[in-house]
């Protein structure tokens, strides 16, 4: 059967690199060696182990973490981390605080509330439809985190600055931003991701967590709910994803080997977003949905005009090797995410088709 | 560079089917002509949707289910399972019974102890080096469910039979030998099983609930952590591993549809752990270590006469191509696992060199 490939703008899972897809599937009978698949090798095997220490290595080196920091390999996706996060941190009356960007914010906000624990809602956009990011939030001075969503994959939003939380570490979800940028990760006590959008497939999480967070965590939490029990044992107290950590792996060795670090990714995906809300601004067939000072670089939600055309402009952009571009089913309109792995190539394609189907439709 | 393959004794992750591998590498750059990687395409996508209920049916079809069993993919392991299952399934005072047959069974129990919740440990082998499973065992009658390892992985040892429970569900950690027989599913609340024995890669835990379970799960447990979630979801309440539940699904098909169901593997497992168990039996160079009517199918444990020459046995059966033979690092010794994807000639070739390390070091 030929081989057919699209450019692929799904939210999440989503575009790999070619060239990782490509190395996965020549060793994928014979693993380094090893006579066997890396579905199938051992996780403790020395060929695993240089597999997931290369990973933590290069996640180290991409993030420029201090040696406060562990990197984690983790399940169950950023939604287990919303329930695991109070979990560890809000041990008896402890409080913190968390701010509403949009869906994903205010999930996390459910799991702690579900679990009984305090926290506040020091922010919210829902009142214009998450549209926006909040801006001079007060937070308050005895939380013992602040929770943050740093870009809403959703409502395509995202904070083009932290704030200042006044020495209270920041928990923020980037699972839809994640090594899009360089970050400084020193105001961060922990930084969860689903790599299933610009690090990996989908069935690891990758989280990053600063040492003191860790003496935190009441006895009652159960050995696999506990950061504390990865950091310890490098994700491998029992058996990990080895499959998606080993890609991840691959992606993040591309990340720095051949698009050169986080400064030169983030310049392209600056490149890439600008040419797309550049079109979107250019003319009325189309509008960007996001308020403009917090639109998202990752995640660009828009609608067309006239929104029953929508559906048929999915339609024809897949049929024109254009895939993954429907909104969220909760929102409607369209989406198109444009993480690390989708090439300038990718976006140029897609605004000559948007051009075309305005011709066509307007 | 050459691709050699050995045959793969690991106790998992472990052997998958040589036909499943090659089937997963030739679609990998284009699944099902979606023009993206089984590792790019959306969870919520039509191709996908067709794979997880897919690998539901053919579950349903292999362990001859009834419509009132959930299948359902999880994360997390069977580790992650034990935590969640008294988390679930023990509300307020109510109490369970634990049967304690190796090092799994006691992870299990500590993980309820953790919680605070009430068991008991009914029975156990840890008198004897859990060399064996314990009969006559008597269950509470107002037991919630009672906590059974099916197959221990470590010791070598299994139930051939399961114990009378008299009505109390049984909940089953079944990771090393699901599919690998028929069984009578109607006496289980839950079986749980990660996937890299017998069924698939790591990085998925296949579970397999029964409808009236779902009623004792309190409203305080989190939304990622409460079997409910997946059951009204099919899985998909959010991104699921999606490679590792598309590989199960070809090892299922590969059980229906080259193997021919459950009973024939049942009679090919039987085969091979027949021939390396009279092998062991017939001489005095090399010892099972698991008490005969205690033995496992799956993990056949063995030690050599002299102990000494183990580390070298394992070195030379891997420098003939027989690899995965050394002993868990708790209990040392040697370990042959024979799980489904094991041919029978894998069994054979062992055998051949047992024989001749006999002749060279006996």
């Amino acid at each position: 059967m030929k081989i057919k490939r699209i450019h692929n703008f799904n939210p999440g899972p989503a575009a790999l690199p070619l060239s990782v897809l490509e190395e996965i599937q020549e060793n994928f009978l014979d693993f380094d060696g090893s006579g066997m698949s890396i579905t199938e090798i051992s996780h403790r095997s020395p060929q695993f182990e240089d597999v997931i220490n290369d990973a933590v290595s290069r996640t180290k080196r991409l993030l420029n973490l201090g040696d406060n920091f562990h990197v984690l390999f983790l399940q169950g996706g950023a939604s287990m981390q919303f329930a695991i996060v109070p979990m560890n941190f809000l041990a008896g009356d402890k409080s913190a605080d968390y701010v509403d960007t949009g869906t994903w914010s205010a999930k996390a906000i459910k799991e702690a509330e579900i679990q009984g624990k305090t926290i506040k809602v020091v922010a919210s956009s829902a009142d214009k439809n998450y549209s926006y990011i909040p801006r001079d939030v007060s937070f308050n001075e005895d939380a013992v985190f602040v929770h943050l969503t740093s870009n809403n994959t959703i409502k395509g939003t995202g904070w083009s600055e932290f704030p200042d939380t006044n020495e209270v570490p920041i928990i923020c979800d980037m699972s839809s931003d994640i090594m899009s940028k360089p970050i400084d990760a020193q105001k961060f006590g922990l930084i969860y991701a689903g790599a299933q959008k610009n690090v990996g497939p989908a069935g690891v999480c990758l989280a990053i967590i600063r040492q003191d967070m860790l003496d935190l965590i009441p006895d009652s939490v159960p050995t696999m709910l506990r950061y504390d029990t990865y950091a310890s044992k490098n994700s491998l107290y029992n058996t990990p994803p080895c499959f998606a950590i080993y890609t991840t792996d691959l992606v993040l060795k591309w990340l720095e080997e051949t698009v050169g670090g986080l400064d030169k990714m983030a310049a392209l995906n600056r490149t890439k977003a600008a040419m797309l809300y550049e079109f979107l601004d250019s003319g009325d067939f189309y509008r960007a949905t996001a308020e403009p000072d917090s639109s998202s670089l990752m995640n660009i939600s828009f609608r067309l005009r006239d929104e029953d055309l929508e559906k048929l402009f999915v339609q024809k952009a897949l049929e024109n090797g254009l895939g993954g571009l429907k909104g969220h089913r909760s929102v409607g309109g369209c989406r198109a995410s444009l993480y690390n792995a989708v090439p300038v190539a990718a976006v140029e394609s897609l605004v000559d088709f948007m051009k075309a189907f305005e011709k066509e439709n307007g």
